[in-house]
């Protein structure tokens, strides 16, 4: 644990760029996707195949590890890589989305929220100091400060309140973050839907210098020109040479578009949830293995993928293990999954290293238009 | 496809034996063990980690395959085989066993079963002919005779009408049989817990001569020493030179006893379903991982085992993702269970040739004694 934290941006191209981030636990190349390991586990995937698809770090929840099996236990077992198998790099978020979204009988004050689990109802409360001291415990080599996100729509005057709340919160995290060689501790930008609020917010936490920053409180329900005219008011005034941090996102285009705006550094639930729900994510678009136009077909989901299970399983057998409920299914359709958003990840990032983003973009986009037919939903 | 089916006794030890079976698709060492692949698919394992844990064939069942997605769709899609990406060879059940134990509305007669699917309802007729057309359209190795399986106890009259009409449907199912170089259809011996109708069986199937002799209708509930008991009259009617499976079947100490009375195959859910609901088999007996008591044990399954997944991943883990509910924790656990099930028959295998089965046979069953803690129940 002595090798310092630090970013090192090799290529720009435009507003995109592409480098490195070094941890004690090995080094991220960005533009980076983070699989969701919610409860120590990337869902339905052995840690060893999401490293070998190309992950350099996964992201886990502290809401739910503090909740099952708890941050002491955690601890006292070794920590959460050896606790989940992971080597390497582990993100954690502070808590405070997931307090908002799944707990209940929530109660926000100036301290922190006091809330029930919503597994057993038992009472727990989580603060900034609280939320350091879990991502501590759990040895997180990437630390989020605590932060309140407001869904939106909302008043300009409740974004203004949440985002200088966790303005505060991100202060008193930085204060309680137990520093040491090679971990980080990244603030979030708050701030809504208004441009005013992210430049203040973003100003305010730059003041304070973290390791990087963080965009919170997006992709959670709004229009995809509204993130990313959030994006284009903050990046700019984010410091160059500190990753940027888009959390929760996003579908393969707001990948692009974001990396296009200079995001280093995603995490989404998308590839492993849809992975398990017979969606797969392609360089030809989205499959919907559920439908019944697959259940004859031979082909595979695609024949020129680099990933073997992407080229040589059936359409025909995913739709039917889908169709089945085989667990199997949900293994192989998230493999795929992370494979092709990875795959994208290292496509974006040797564009930007050649100079030709803007072409690798139009080009991606293009490909997306061969896989769901007219008029079928997912 | 041109290598005779053919088996091959290398090392007899008692009336334990250690063999090869040889198919155009691979040969399988005996005593095997045959993963159950219920639709096409070992529930929770990739195929490829099924061979690695030393599976040389793998059981598929007729009756649900013909429910879905066809065996029609099956042969089209270029058979079993590609269908599940298992290039090794195959052995499918009859069907019989399981429209009695899953089908609605069955109805019974000389030429077979009308019944309805229990997934969609759909009605459906099985005969010895259209058995042997489905086990073809798949492409099966290893093909089994159409049979009535009686549910134990039953009446002596009743194991009789149902093994005189298994009798008549086996020399039907051999009149249908598509014979091909490398392919085997073995005949099965029924009778419920009657030793004169099981001899009476044996010699009858005997006389018709199959590929192979199967024993039918055990591990139906009975107790353990009526299945041996059944074994013990079976075993000597049936010709030395010819595979004997034993179907269903069944603990580590039901494979440990039933191969000392001279059996070569076998199938069962057990390890896969088990690992499915967070019981581990392991050298030292077998483990609850949803017991409290693990929670907080950082020890792995078992520390010496050939398997990296048992000796790597704490028991604190994996009743954490069993609790969790977490599909990691059933992926493990089936692949621990599978590993423990393959270096049993491994151990059994090298012990038969060394001429040590009996040492082998009590050091394995002292060594259980580890497990389990006394009242713990699963």
């Amino acid at each position: 644990m002595s090798e310092e934290f630090a970013f090192a941006i090799f290529g720009v191209d435009g507003a995109a760029r592409t480098g490195a981030i070094s941890t004690s636990r090995g080094t991220i190349r960005t533009p980076a996707f983070m699989p969701v390991g919610t409860a120590a586990t990337v869902k339905a995937m052995h840690p060893q195949a999401v490293k070998a698809l190309g992950a350099d770090i996964v992201l886990a929840n502290t809401y739910h590890l503090m909740l099952r099996p708890g941050a002491e236990r955690i601890a006292e077992l070794g920590g959460l890589h050896r606790f989940m198998n992971w080597p390497g790099p582990i993100l954690t978020d502070s808590g405070g989305f997931q307090v908002m979204s799944l707990a209940k009988l929530r109660k926000l004050d100036e301290n922190g929220v006091t809330f029930q689990s919503h597994i057993d109802g038992s009472r727990h409360v989580l603060t900034p100091e609280r939320s350091m001291q879990i991502q501590d415990l759990l040895g997180a080599d990437i630390q989020m400060q605590f932060d309140e996100c407001v869904k939106l729509p909302c008043t300009e005057a409740e974004a203004r309140r949440a985002m200088e709340l966790s303005l505060r919160w991100g202060e008193r995290s930085k204060q309680a973050f137990a520093r040491q060689p090679g971990r980080a501790l990244f603030g979030i930008v708050q701030g809504g839907a208004s441009e005013s609020l992210r430049r203040e917010s973003a100003r305010a936490l730059v003041e304070m210098e973290f390791d990087g920053y963080a965009l919170g409180g997006l992709a959670v329900g709004e229009p995809q020109d509204v993130m990313l005219a959030m994006i284009d008011c903050t990046a700019p005034q984010l410091p160059s040479p500190k990753p940027r941090y888009l959390m929760g996102v996003g579908s393969p285009d707001d990948l692009i578009e974001s990396v296009a705006r200079g995001i280093d550094m995603f995490d989404c639930v998308m590839p492993t949830r849809a992975g398990r729900h017979g969606l797969a994510y392609t360089r030809a678009g989205k499959l919907n293995l559920r439908n019944a136009r697959h259940a004859g077909d031979p082909a595979p989901v695609d024949a020129n993928s680099p990933n073997e299970a992407t080229r040589t399983y059936s359409r025909a057998y995913l739709h039917h293990l889908v169709k089945s409920g085989e667990i199997l299914g949900m293994m192989l359709l998230t493999e795929i999954n992370l494979a092709y958003y990875q795959e994208l990840m290292a496509g974006m990032r040797a564009a930007i290293a050649a100079g030709c983003f803007d072409a690798f973009r139009a080009e991606t986009k293009e490909s997306w238009r061969g896989g769901m037919i007219a008029g079928e939903e997912f």
